[in-house]
């Protein structure tokens, strides 16, 4: 995904590709003051050492998307964002992302304490280094094991001086990444279903330093359809008896995910939305398969059976065959975008607003996708003159 | 269709079916006093001469929906609303319908007045005979082939003298129906793509009378999803390039659809609303075939090619297969109870508000499902307290 | 698959049902000396205590299939079928079947040898009072946990002496079926992916009392499908890369099966064809899920992907609808006849020919569905004069 | 598909692809003397004065197929076939293919004589200029027009006379190098569903001449499906009620195919096989549309609803997205090695062995994919030795 973002923006900003898959493009956000592609600088972490030059050109063959002409055309861009890029601390990582990594930081943090202190001191010199006005940090890693909270948890005062003698049991990477951002004041986006900044204490951190934030898990593709399906299920008085979900994908994504414990947690909020959805519990059954001959391509077959009237018994059934890094990286624009314009308007906290864009929106018990982008349109046209 | 809202108010009114597929059964419209399933007295007209009970156990065999039990426990009810069917003029009926029928109108009508005068004297004698409180007349006929209007269907003065010479080339058979309905005040809903009461010189009479009127063609399966997955797509700047729609199904409704003027009317509007919610118009076909062996049941494959960021190309396809008698029977009997709580209230004219059971909402642009929706839940809740 | 096949002879016997899904009507076979319906007498063994006319009804309204007329019409079949059930042991069996019974044999075994004992005493009265002249035990009971073989199976000199001691850690049930049959010199078919006679004793023992025997696992439908479309890929040379294969259903087979260890032995048979007849291993993933609302009815969805010339990928997907027990029936129907005719002609131990029918077929390497198919035309043929 | 041949052959030869999707790289035909990619010389015919390599570039962009890198590394390849390419007659083109042309012939054909004797000595220039052993025509034009055939295409003597002052009327344009091919010997191959050879008077040409011939109408897709899956039917004896296909694709071959005169003998072929095969005719429909979003991909939705046991009613879906051209391309390969093998081996006349690589192999009856193939395998093994 990082990838396609910086190749995306990248090409926007010459002029090369449209604005098809960006929301924020849509005529009801004309006339507000979002920044443009080429006013976004990328950097950010990683545990490989590889080029986003290279990874284009991978994803280009495996996946048979944009053509090389693009990232001849934007080599430049790419191998600037590249250069922008650090180790991020091995502390607090699953073993199944642990077995990617190549790439060793310099100075292996002991602590979360210490994790977070160096992921901040990368985010200063990036902001120091690059004239940054706005520093919006976004996962958009591998999907974390499920990672279950505690009392610890609960309050900041309670947390923060533990953390410097804690390790990865006590918060898992994406929590020191969304830390070291909010304990800055800059934003955090957690477009994963790991834990990022999904707890109280953050949460409270946040309040202090006034740091915008939003998740969790963007909505891309067979979740975007539940939350379109089932409303209509819903409002027709059609009962769901059960609701099957088979996924196939081939990326590194994938193949992480294909370890169980990492996979607990994307199939949980995957589930989740029907029964919100409809009020009541059908039938369910969720899988996520990982295949490397799919490439970036998600396949999703969801077979969903419902009961009519006079009992009668009725099938739909649907197959999404969706890029996931093409369908993510406009979400994560948007959500760039949009988080800059609450923070001109001089927002704070959690961006409720955008719940559209995610699996397991926070703060929000809305689920059905209408409902919530009528509330993101709401607010950025009630807020025009805070 | 007409058998299956029988048998419908028959086993609900005796607890045997309970109200799935109702739409007026969701708890936004609890509390509103709309008429119970008992309150119903059943009648008609038809050009084949046939008992319900026959046509239930005709469809339970070719369609292996709702068992025998209930229609056996219904016969009662069946056999007295069969004895209330009267037959209908032949005149202004298509060459496709009439090769079904086989029940000759004692006094065949031979201009429009007289069809016109014919049928509002059997609703006359039915409202008497029964002691109907509000007549509701529906439509629920074959589809009639495309008819295309005049500069003498704009205004009923210029209509009205005209019919006592006129044939079925002036008005097709539903838009005498709606008159006779119409001119006498009561309740028309048109539930098929047939012309009914979707005149200038039509409305104009209810306007006159203070007739309900609502239509038209009734939004059961694939449009549905049109509806309820094309905004999805424009939500997310996603770009139809093209949306192939193909069914199959093997109903009598179907064997009329597979004449192709019949079918050129259903094709017109089911290709239509994606357009109209887009905004642009994607490359489309929509089929409609008849095939014997498919009984009652309606197969819709549709598949939707979309471009998203950078120009990549991806693929939802979906596949409906529902019964589509069991699909509109309940949403007809929710259009009867709305319109009656609409008559209670002192409503008139086109009730806008229940666009969202119909193809091709009259009086209204807006083809969302969601926002169609919300309209009549804003409504009926508005005008509580009228 | 019992009840159907039961009502499936009893409906043919009376001329009620034609025979569509029986291969043995085929014109290849036309002419040979095959048992008619009426000519089978239904008995059985069960852990449950039903009614083949309790089992019809609850099938027909549980899976929408054949007319409650049928089951009226064969009542006093059914009801006799049904006084010829006898109660199974239940040593041996898994704990998922075990939780579905409710019929505690009057004397309950409690050795593999006792447990042989009462069953061939069953096999022996039921031969005795309905003047049989050839017993066919065919296995239609729920899927058992994978039995992995030991060294005790190979001969049965050495297997025999130690059943006398033996529990269910020796042999699973559906072995005790297999030995009491051929033991007696009976046929032995098995239609499920359990033991039964498939170990190298139960084989030497056939030998010596010339009993015949086949299996496993009948082949009704996602696997007939593969070993059809495999052989496709295959001879057009296109490379498999990945065969997906979801399959949902909710018979009380499925509930046995959504238990992790019976499902095993499901997945590992259905997932080894595609290989075999490939000459290599594409990527592939099985899954088998219990949904109650399917009833009987199971839905596959099966997803191919695979290379073609220059390196380009495609897509070949496929849902397949079917009644499992209607599938099975018919095909349990053609063992028993074809084994009636291998009997007559003077055929011992292993029926090889009938490998069409089975997905694990013994004793065969051949996997090619239409291979199979014409090695049984063959040999119904070559041997018609033997 | 002239693009991917020429291409396909160029990577071969130079080591670059490898040989999958090609019949004649299975070991059933290995140690036979094939000619290697590097042996063939490709010439041709168009109406479009175009190259291959800017066809190679416009079909990846469109399409998203093999990289960039192949191209590039095959141009002077590419570029010498396409110098091979000459104009070809106009006389004897349906109108919608006349919509494309843009190459004007140097001297107007004026009657089918002349247009023959022009084709003819194009192709006795290209062998003389090339050394070309063995010369293969081979029909990859978009498909004509159905056409009727009327006494005067009996017999040779008949025709040839009138060919003198015959238009197009007379015989369409694929006849023209048929007749031109055959006339002079060599070889002809009709991969498309016009008329080309298939028609009395030429085969008793083919006679005069021992020129090789086959067609017609390469079996890549959906009929390739068709002919695998109903032999499955046939063999488990279940009943076919309908079979229904929707094909969608968007090549310049579909835009000529949108025309209905040309649809129609697309269409013919394709629905044919299923009675053939089943020896009775199922309901059955079968469309053919041009979307041009769909690039050279076309993707097939086929819906086969059947009887089993007891009048229960099934179904089976297919979804089939081939990249068309790429289908087709290794079996026009193999089409010409085999064609070479046979030419060694003193063979004259109709090919029948190649009825597998044909939707309506010419002189023979068996449409059954597997029995083709157990035939095409047969006749190349027992004429090993001839």
């Amino acid at each position: 995904v990082g990838t396609t973002i910086t190749l995306g923006l990248a090409a926007m900003a010459r002029g090369l590709a449209d604005r098809t898959g960006l929301v924020t493009a849509l005529p009801h956000f004309r006339d507000l003051p979002l920044p443009e592609p080429a006013q976004f600088v990328i950097g950010g972490h990683d545990i490989r050492q590889t080029t986003f030059a290279a990874s284009a050109d991978e994803f280009r063959q495996n996946s048979g998307v944009f053509g090389a002409e693009w990232i001849d055309a934007c080599r430049d861009e790419l191998a600037a964002a590249s250069d922008r890029v650090r180790p991020a601390p091995q502390l607090g990582l699953g073993s199944a992302v642990l077995r990617l990594a190549n790439w060793n930081e310099p100075k292996p943090a002991r602590s979360v304490r210490q994790a977070i202190d160096l992921i901040a001191a990368d985010l200063a010199a990036f902001v120091a280094a690059q004239s940054i006005d706005h520093l919006i940090v976004l996962n958009v890693a591998s999907t974390e094991p499920v990672f279950r909270l505690g009392p610890i948890h609960k309050e900041w005062d309670v947390l923060e001086p533990a953390l410097a003698d804690a390790g990865g049991e006590t918060l898992p990477s994406s929590a020191f990444f969304a830390l070291a951002a909010i304990g800055a004041g800059h934003t955090y986006i957690n477009f994963t279903p790991s834990l990022g900044a999904s707890f109280p204490a953050c949460w409270e951190l946040a309040q202090t330093t006034g740091a915008l934030h939003a998740g969790k898990d963007g909505k891309t593709g067979e979740t975007l359809m539940k939350t379109v399906l089932a409303p209509m299920f819903a409002y027709r008085n059609l009962k769901v008896m059960s609701w099957v979900g088979h996924n196939i994908f081939g990326n590194r994504d994938g193949l992480v995910l294909d370890d169980p414990i990492n996979k607990a947690s994307k199939v949980e909020t995957k589930d989740r939305v029907i029964t919100e959805i409809l009020g009541y519990k059908p039938s369910s059954l969720v899988t996520i398969e990982y295949l490397p001959d799919m490439g970036d391509w998600k396949t999703a077959w969801d077979h969903i059976h419902f009961q009519g009237f006079l009992g009668s018994k009725m099938t739909l059934q649907f197959t999404w065959q969706g890029c996931d890094s093409l369908l993510a990286a406009p979400l994560a624009i948007d959500l760039a975008r949009l988080a800059d314009l609450e923070k001109r308007r001089g927002g704070k906290g959690p961006m409720r607003h955008l719940a559209c864009f995610f699996k397991s929106p926070e703060g929000v018990d809305e689920n059905d996708f209408f409902k919530q982008f009528d509330r993101l349109v709401d607010h950025v046209a009630s807020e025009h003159q805070p």
